[in-house]
Formats: C-alpha cells, structure tokens, sequence
C-alpha cells in the first residue's frame, strides 16, 4: 500500500478549535493523504466551531465505517472536546483503535480525552498547560507535538502546524514533512 | 473609542486558504476584535477554501458598508486570491480604504492584489515566495509579517499566527498580542 492511501478521520463537534481542526486537513491534503472532517452528529454534517465559524463536515458519524480509517484525530477546543468525550460512537471507535495498535493523534484539550480512556499510562505525551492533572499516568513534555508508538499529541492551537506536520511524517517520512513545511513557509 | 470596537472585515473568495483566513478569524476573536467573514458572494455566504472545505461567511459582500469597517484583510490560496482580486465591489472598496489612509493586511498571495492596486510602491512588504515579480515597488522583507503605515503584510500560511498577531498588536499594543501568543501556546 502507498502511503498516501492512508485514510484519516477528524472528528468535529459543535465548539472545536477550528485552526487546529484545519491544519490537520490542510497540511495533510497538502500531503496528499486522505483526511475527512467527520461531523459526531449523526445525520448533521454541520458544526460550530469554538469562535463561531460554521463548516460543513465530509461526512457524519453515522454513515462511516471506522475500520476504513488508519488514523483518529481530535481537535482540541470548548466545548467541542466535552462533546467529542461524551460521544460513546466515537470512544467505542477510539477503544478499538486502541486495542488493534492503531493510530490516534490529540492536540491541545483532547489529549485528555485519550487519558480519560486509560491510553495514556506511560507514554510520552502533551497537551494544553494547566490540564496536566487530567492527564493520568502520561509522562508529560511540553513539547509542541510528541509521538509515543502510535499516539502523537500535540500542545496547543499555535502548535498545529508541528502536530500536522508530526502526522505526515509519521507515514511520509521527514523529507516530506520537510517539503510541506517549506511549501507552507513556516518559520 | 475603546480599540476592541475596531471592526475588521476578511473576505472569502471559493479557493481562500483556510488555515490563513481562520487565524486571523480565531485571534482577534480572542483578543475581543470584531472580525467578520465576508463572502465575495453577492447573494451567498456558501464558500469552499482551497483545501475543499465549506464555510459559512457571517455575510455577503452585497450586504455590507465599507465604511462600517476599519480594516479590511485578503487571505491568500488559490484560485480565492484570484477571485478576491477579480471582485469589482472589492477592489472599490481597497481604493477608497487605501485614499482614506485606512488598515489593509494581506497574506500569501494576497499581497499581489494589494501591488496590482499600485499601494505598495515604496512600501515594506512580505509575500509568498516566488510572486516576488508580482510586487510592483515593494520593499521586499521575507519577514513572517510585517507592518507599513497602515498595510500589514505576511508571508504564508505557515506565518498566519505571527500576520494576526501583528493585526492584534497594531491595534491593542504587543502586551495584548503577547497574552494571546501566550494562550495559544505559539512557540
């Protein structure tokens, strides 16, 4: 399999961040990976983002499969990340993904979600500063974005570009990671 | 007028790049700026970024007075720089800001429409690279986001924090601009 036929799912609900949702998708289609923007309302493809920007998801929970997808993605934000936690489709999803070693990726507030689910004891990790202590048994960095085997999570908002570029290089390889972030002129 | 009141207006053309258009959205929101999305649109606030997402403009352009804004800022992507540029009521409305001495800020690619106008001749300015030749009389800097009198320009997506940082600075001071570099945890 190409690489690039990896297929990602990014999970909105109303209140997520919307630049860390949209770097992933962007930097991740500038890639060239297949990344979608799944709605967790079930026949509603339409959600609200933390500062009141409204999107239309590619597709809504109830329609996907989660077995066609290599990668989960959590944007952070509120309270789009209580509404992703309190979504059982989406943690039974997660719990699957877990438990068949794959890939989850979290940024800012919704690496705690992945704590909450006991996916986090002992591995390396980080998240928004001054959630740490819903972060139970992580070993905690405050690097931007961090990948533990196959968990990677990043800081905050502002740090969006480096977890997206994490993910690319995670399936792509440094080099390409390296083109998109020249690409993007990032500095 | 307490500066918070400044009210900026973005406008979206099908193809902006949508990590540089919702940055700018997402930070002055929460620096307390008005900002509101305008789709260049005259009757439809529907419009698709460059990466394939759809987003809902708070309003269109046939809507809105000019005069009701303070700034008024151009994403970049493409095709949406071009769209953007190609929109009569638009450039009308960058020609009389720009007589009046009133904030301008583009990013990327936008700052082309900005030289196309002829109100860069002399002016400090960034741009995406390779449209250097696009830039008629700008002082060139390959700096993330750069201030002029009342142009603001920045380089790419990978610098939209930094570009809307400078917006928040420009009119609430660095202190302001620090907090909210602080919050979102941009390193």
């Amino acid at each position: 399999m190409d690489l690039k036929d990896k297929k990602v799912a990014l999970f909105l609900a109303d209140g997520f961040e919307e630049v860390e949702a949209l770097t992933v998708v962007d930097i991740l289609r500038r890639a060239g990976i297949t990344c979608q923007m799944v709605s967790i309302k079930n026949n509603d493809t339409s959600v609200i983002s933390s500062h009141n920007v409204r999107i239309t998801a590619d597709v809504s929970i109830g329609s996907i499969c989660f077995d066609d997808y290599d990668m989960l993605v959590l944007p952070g934000g509120m309270p789009g990340t209580k509404n992703l936690a309190s979504c059982s489709t989406l943690t039974d999803g997660l719990r699957s993904f877990y438990a068949n070693g794959k890939e989850i990726a979290a940024i800012c507030a919704a690496p705690t979600i992945l704590a909450g689910l006991g996916f986090l004891r002992g591995v390396r990790a980080t998240c928004y500063p001054g959630m740490e202590s819903q972060m139970d048994g992580a070993i905690l960095t405050h690097e931007a974005a961090v990948v533990s085997g196959n968990i990677i999570t990043g800081h905050g908002v502002g740090c969006a570009i480096p977890f997206a570029l994490k993910i690319v290089e995670h399936y792509l390889g440094a080099s390409e990671a390296d083109k998109i972030s020249a690409g993007i002129v990032y500095k």
